[in-house]
């Protein structure tokens, strides 16, 4: 797969000189109108040791405006990275809508290098590529450009390079490295090429540069670049016509029995079993919450449910049993412009709690397939994708050993109804009820259908919703806490 | 000191009872008023090991609305907050205008904990407290509400405490270090009391509460934080006013010799001294940066000038010497709604690199005081107090071992008017000259003024000002780099 960027081309000085200025005027013209077009860019600057890598970086920040551009590297992992799923440290870096992010090493690095000193097996790789795989796509489905690109040199080329390096009196890491990799060139010239072909996809090509001629590299990546940015751009302009055609052919759900009418809403608990039960289960939460701070072990929690279900008072009982040093409620409410400029799953991954700790959503990722899918926030499309984007992302969680709780606390409508009213007439409850509720509730049918296919579609073995009965205050809460307790049991 | 708060104060049951709903409604209702306010506000919950700080931070999450709340805690320092200056780790942790943030745990534990365990001597502990004053000044004259509780207990009611959670069968960390605490209540008492005394001010008053009894101690709390509240609303409501009378009141800056004019702007450079040295230098400047990798030395560099000085051409010379994975270059334009939530350093504060590192800011904090006076977007106020913050934060970096380089780019009225004009007629400079540049010129002498005053409050020994001669553009990159590798090479 890399013999085609073996074929020696090269481009001489007068050449690269009489055509630079041309290029840059026009990749700058381009990056202004991608700007303009919201379309965050993603340039991964990948390939073998010594090629030059570093240099294509440097040439990028020359000809594109370093306002809109930022170079993220992926050196040594921080305790806080690695005391996450592996792709927190990359959601950090994405860049913004009309931002663009080099890319220097990038989700490859890690995998090639395990596989090619053979720390992973076949297996492995082919799950973390096709991982990548799904990761890119999701990014491409919500407008991102990806332009990916592999700098190729022959083992007698890089061989060379590195003389001249060691020549040069270029005594640095980068020599260094180099020479690690040069003795395993085999091993890991097999290993990219699988990366590279599992990976290499309509909406992410890999461009495979040959590196041996620094001005042909660098023009290639250029002219590259220019003529992805011209066909993002193009994308784009097409896009909200497209948009309006698939909102048109969404299915509408029939209405049906849903997975709710299942939940016994009977369940009560009298007020001296309540306070028994409570007790119990928050002194022992406290223990097992101790000893998940001790094993490193992160707990997410997510509560969802009807308005006025009591996801507040639950996740009041829960916390009253930890250490407040332990846990972080993270309330969901409208996002913050950051937040809007970036793929809406990364208001949620920047919260994902550290080795140890626990993360209570208040509302969360399943948003997307709840309100923004009733009130068409998100086109039928976006919802329907997102989950498989939600299964994706809980499945990172769940292999990173995070334990995953995922509670819907139901309620009746009638039950909604004299909460409601009580809110109204309470003064320290008033703040919890406002017209968009009311609204809401108008909704209840097609909530209920999306409740149905959210439990359908995301309730996997591994991150199972729990449905609670919300009828009875008590009863639901002390149901929470015995779930999370349970689950938090099993997993230490 | 604390004798006060050993007098054994208490609320019975049904008091207690009685008068939570009214406070808990009044707690709701003014953290809505200080939400529309736009007001921060800071609680933080320090005290003795033993006291229930956690039973009130709990209790204040039931109290106030939860999705405007977020309760922080300090425990172990990550490797990312320990690479960098001590109250980075803070500064992510402030809450946004509008928002609250408990703090459990604060900048005041690490310095009292090692001045009771004899880890700091008398000078160092009084010049942090000194410093967090400082740090507590600047937030509230930016508009936040710092609200300090001390939680107190005598040493028989903490050993009694002790005893009652060993018989409850606790066997947890807080259990531990209570006892550990324990043994040294004098010193620990001792610290804390000196600590409060040094940071006990007008407008951030320290609040000791007897915590023997649990409910007198929650209800005061939220007596106390209640009428903070209400308090800072009244400043808020006030305070319009007493900005604009302020702002006619501001000096007019006389027209003077500035620093500037010093200048030597004849310095030049032949093309081939040019190449010489920009080689010689980068490589250089490769080596240094590879050992303070190697060493742990983080590096900042301010690049400030009039418009078209040169500053972006002179970063990429610089940067054209690092290694892509070491520097990060953060060019400072309109803030971002999170960025304008927060005191305006913060957006600086979450760029500061980690060690070994090297972060370039392309226009800085100093813009509070060169464009936000000279535009008016500060009053007066503002920007003349923002010599001494700015000192602070600077004093912060150069204290943690952080090298902090700052250069302001010089040219001439006439070599700018040449510039603008050559950026107009060359295709890839168009997008470097907007119709604001040109009103900027226009305001060249009240430019001038600012930066004479920038440099006399802000060039200081540990952190001077590099005015660099920019007329010629050879001459003032190779006067970077070199000074760059001066710097870097006395601090390694």
């Amino acid at each position: 797969m890399f013999e085609a960027a073996e074929l020696g081309q090269s481009i001489s000085k007068s050449d690269f000189k009489e055509r630079q200025p041309e290029l840059h005027t026009r990749l700058l013209d381009l990056q202004y109108q991608v700007r303009q077009s919201g379309i965050p860019v993603i340039v991964i600057v990948s390939g073998v040791e010594g090629a030059g890598k570093g240099a294509v970086v440097n040439r990028l920040n020359a000809w594109l405006d370093t306002r809109e551009l930022a170079t993220c590297t992926f050196w040594d992992e921080t305790d806080e990275e690695r005391e996450r799923p592996r792709f927190w440290r990359f959601w950090r870096s994405l860049p913004p809508r009309g931002r663009t992010s080099i890319l220097f090493g990038s989700w490859y690095t890690q995998p090639i290098i395990d596989r090619a000193f053979k720390k992973s097996d076949e297996a492995t790789f082919e799950r973390q590529l096709a991982g990548i795989a799904d990761f890119e796509q999701m990014l491409t489905a919500d407008g991102a450009l990806i332009v990916k690109f592999w700098y190729h040199l022959s083992q007698k080329a890089q061989h060379k390079r590195l003389k001249e390096d060691v020549k040069a009196g270029r005594k640095s890491f980068t020599v260094a490295l180099t020479k690690k990799f040069a003795k395993h060139y085999d091993d890991f010239t097999s290993a990219s090429g699988q990366a590279l072909r599992l990976t290499d996809t309509g909406d992410c090509p890999w461009h495979i540069i040959d590196a041996k001629n620094g001005r042909y590299r660098d023009l290639t990546t250029g002219e590259i670049l220019a003529k992805a940015f011209a066909a993002a751009l193009e994308r784009k302009q097409a896009a909200p016509k497209a948009a309006k055609a698939r909102r048109k052919q969404a299915p509408k759900a029939p209405r049906r029995l849903s997975v709710l009418d299942r939940v016994d809403l009977e369940a009560s608990l009298s007020p001296e079993a309540y306070h028994r039960e409570l007790k119990a289960h928050q002194r022992l939460l406290g223990d097992l919450t101790w000893k998940a701070r001790r094993r490193g072990v992160n707990t997410v929690a997510v509560f969802e449910g009807w308005d006025a279900a009591g996801k507040g008072g639950a996740i009041r009982r829960l916390t009253a049993g930890m250490d407040a040093r332990q846990y972080r409620t993270i309330s969901i409410g409208a996002p913050t412009d950051e937040e809007l400029a970036h793929h809406y799953l990364w208001r949620f991954w920047r919260h994902v709690p550290r080795a140890g700790y626990v993360t209570i959503y208040d509302r969360s990722w399943y948003g997307r397939v709840l309100v923004e899918r009733v009130e068409d926030i998100a086109c039928s499309d976006e919802w329907m994708r997102a989950y498989a984007e939600i299964n994706h992302f809980e499945e990172q969680l769940v292999s990173h050993g995070v334990v995953l709780l995922k509670f819907w606390l139901h309620i009746s409508p009638e039950e909604q109804l004299r909460r409601f009213k009580e809110r109204e007439a309470i003064p320290w409850k008033h703040h919890k009820i406002t017209e968009e509720d009311w609204r809401n509730r108008k909704k209840r049918a097609a909530y209920s259908d999306a409740v149905h296919d959210m439990v359908a579609h995301t309730s996997t073995e591994r991150a199972p919703w729990h449905l609670i009965a919300g009828n009875d205050k008590k009863s639901a809460r002390v149901a929470v806490l015995k779930q999370f307790c349970a689950r938090l049991r099993d997993a230490l």
